[in-house]
């Protein structure tokens, strides 16, 4: 089998993450923070080895803010609901996932106001448009990094920097991005980065998280055990303990360290490079074919990778049928959680079909993929 | 080493509880639902096959209506959060962990009136004080199956069935009984079940539920992808896409059906019987020491298999230390995230130390247990 589906989630994993997941799970498998006795001060330290991975992989200062969610939806609530109060307004963008779109969606009609700026033809924002936008209670800009159905990527440097001038808390969705594109939030003065285990960062699926700059705080989400402070009514105010209510998933969070440390040994510009090379050689197979519109920048111009495209005269759910049952080939097809993304590309009631290489796909995977896809389109085109 | 947290997370699990993480994570790790290839539809029906599993086990009529979380505290938050408006009365017992005891209490906040129903000795709750305590706007009736502090058991079934005649919806926290105890959800009359899926049904850590009976809404506690209704700014209106934003644990929940299946093959009742066993073995070894107080009710009335002491003279803290390090047996120590039920036993300023065994203990642990507390007890009072 081909997959072609690691937007949604990376496949296959490492080995060493179900190592660590096994490891973990068997060896050291009770329940972190909650008890002195050296299992559980061993499962917490595991956890704590996965906080330092992320937080020097995203170049954060403190692991201890590293907070650890069930995904980054859960991540992305948490960041959104627990910093907007009725009476902010929040600049956000058209190519946001429905992660973020929806909670913005339920906080207008809470008092939010909320701006989507329309960036250039493929949704991409920059810092004048900001500038226009602000107004004197506008409190955040939200973005993602990489659209997840066009992958244009947005100048996340830039962007955030032109924001932290104006004043803006910044939260961006790297579900796309983590894992594969460098990412400085200390740097570039990000102050809330959601992140997927299990996108690139080649953990298991049951992962995410949200790293919050010191000087944020939120409401919590959720509330209850903590193994910190038990005797108070409240959520304890520390770090991660706030937002980490319930056991956490420590198997899977080990096997997100181990995905992480797999990275860093492999090399992150190594990992964007060949993703790159891949994506680029999908856009030159299929560029030319009749019928086929490639979505999102140009060959050329930085993009995830993602692919999506429309064949003139065929529907993108016969397209991926096809494509699983005579090819073997595993690709996404319909909108893909964002609705925005879909109208700014002209692909609202037809979605598309998405195609999202890996760190493990090939370059002769890629060749068989552009070979079905030409045939599929030159039988279209001779019916 | 001698586990005996088993409150906090059951451990060891089952073999096969790892070997379908594994299978799931290796060889189907696609996302679920949110693509029509075939290892996509091969992930999302192991997380169907979970969701029949955990529905017999709680004689629960609808699969689609349980819904995954990520752990019992976030199934709570939802149920709680989600049920409960301003200008609502909500009764609950002084027994419950911080996982209903903290989100309640932020509604009070926010206009939910709450009574904490005292119960007898042990917390344990009538049918007539619900009667007593009910009043016109009173929508709920909140509680654990079992105190994680005192092992004190609630008689849910006649509970249930009278708050029911009342009109009353009813919440259970099933952290410490699922997979023990039997519980009848529909025959009962509970509308909305929260369960771990680590503890007592063998699953992964990074797994939880929450069951809703047909008839009952709820507002989502998270928004976002849901890889149906991609279209739509709201959030689905079915289940479980309503409430399960985001990527799920996959393999995680692959475990989980494994490990209730384990239950299933073992005999649920023989489980009952053989904690029972193991908790009275250690209540009667324990009892006639000096000094020694047992919390909860007295040997031969319905209890979890959670036992929690002190020692007169003896810090816990202490206790617990000595017992892992010089004795290599696991106990959890302090206030058990729940310091209504500390008060309620008059060990909210020094804790317990908690002794929990599980469906792997044996009763030569037991005795090794009884011995080596024997031994720290005889050598505190002969300081």
């Amino acid at each position: 089998m081909i997959y072609m589906d690691n937007a949604a989630t990376s496949w296959p994993k490492p080995e060493s993450v179900w190592e660590a997941v096994l490891r973990v799970g068997k060896t050291i498998g009770a329940n972190p923070g909650r008890a002195g006795h050296q299992m559980a001060i061993d499962a917490g330290r595991a956890i704590y080895n996965a906080r330092v991975a992320i937080a020097r992989l995203f170049q954060f200062p403190d692991p201890l803010r590293v907070v650890f969610t069930l995904n980054a939806t859960d991540a992305l609530n948490l960041a959104i609901f627990g910093l907007l109060k009725p009476g902010d307004h929040v600049l956000t963008t058209r190519l946001e996932h429905n992660a973020v779109a929806r909670p913005l969606y339920i906080l207008q009609h809470r008092g939010v106001e909320v701006t989507y700026l329309d960036g250039d033809d493929y949704g991409r924002i920059d810092p004048d448009e900001i500038k226009q936008n602000r107004k004197a209670n506008t409190k955040a800009l939200i973005l993602n990094h990489a659209s997840n159905v066009t992958g244009a990527m947005q100048d996340l440097e830039n962007i955030v920097k032109a924001a932290k001038a104006l004043d803006l808390l910044v939260i961006v969705d790297a579900a796309q991005t983590a894992g594969v594109f460098p990412i400085q939030m200390e740097a570039w003065g990000i102050d809330l980065l959601a992140f997927p285990g299990h996108k690139g960062l080649l953990g298991p699926q049951g992962t995410g998280g949200l790293c919050i700059m010191p000087g944020i705080d939120l409401e919590p989400l959720r509330y209850g055990g903590t193994g910190s402070q038990s005797e108070s009514e409240l959520q304890p105010l520390c770090l991660p303990d706030r937002f980490e209510s319930g056991t956490p998933n420590t198997p899977g969070i080990a096997g997100l360290a181990a995905g992480v440390e797999y990275i860093h040994q492999f090399g992150q510009a190594k990992i964007e490079a060949h993703e790159r090379m891949l994506t680029q050689q999908l856009m030159e197979g299929l560029a030319g074919l009749k019928g086929v519109r490639l979505m999102g920048p140009p060959i050329g111009e930085s993009r995830a990778a993602v692919l999506s495209l429309t064949v003139d005269g065929m529907e993108v759910a016969e397209m991926g049928f096809l494509l699983d049952k005579a090819f073997n080939i595993a690709v996404r097809t319909g909108l893909h959680c964002a609705p925005l993304a879909h109208r700014r590309s002209g692909t609202f009631t037809t979605g598309t079909v998405r195609l999202s290489p890996g760190i493990f796909s090939t370059e002769t995977e890629i060749k068989e993929v552009v070979a079905a896809i030409t045939q599929l389109v030159n039988e279209a085109n001779t019916i």
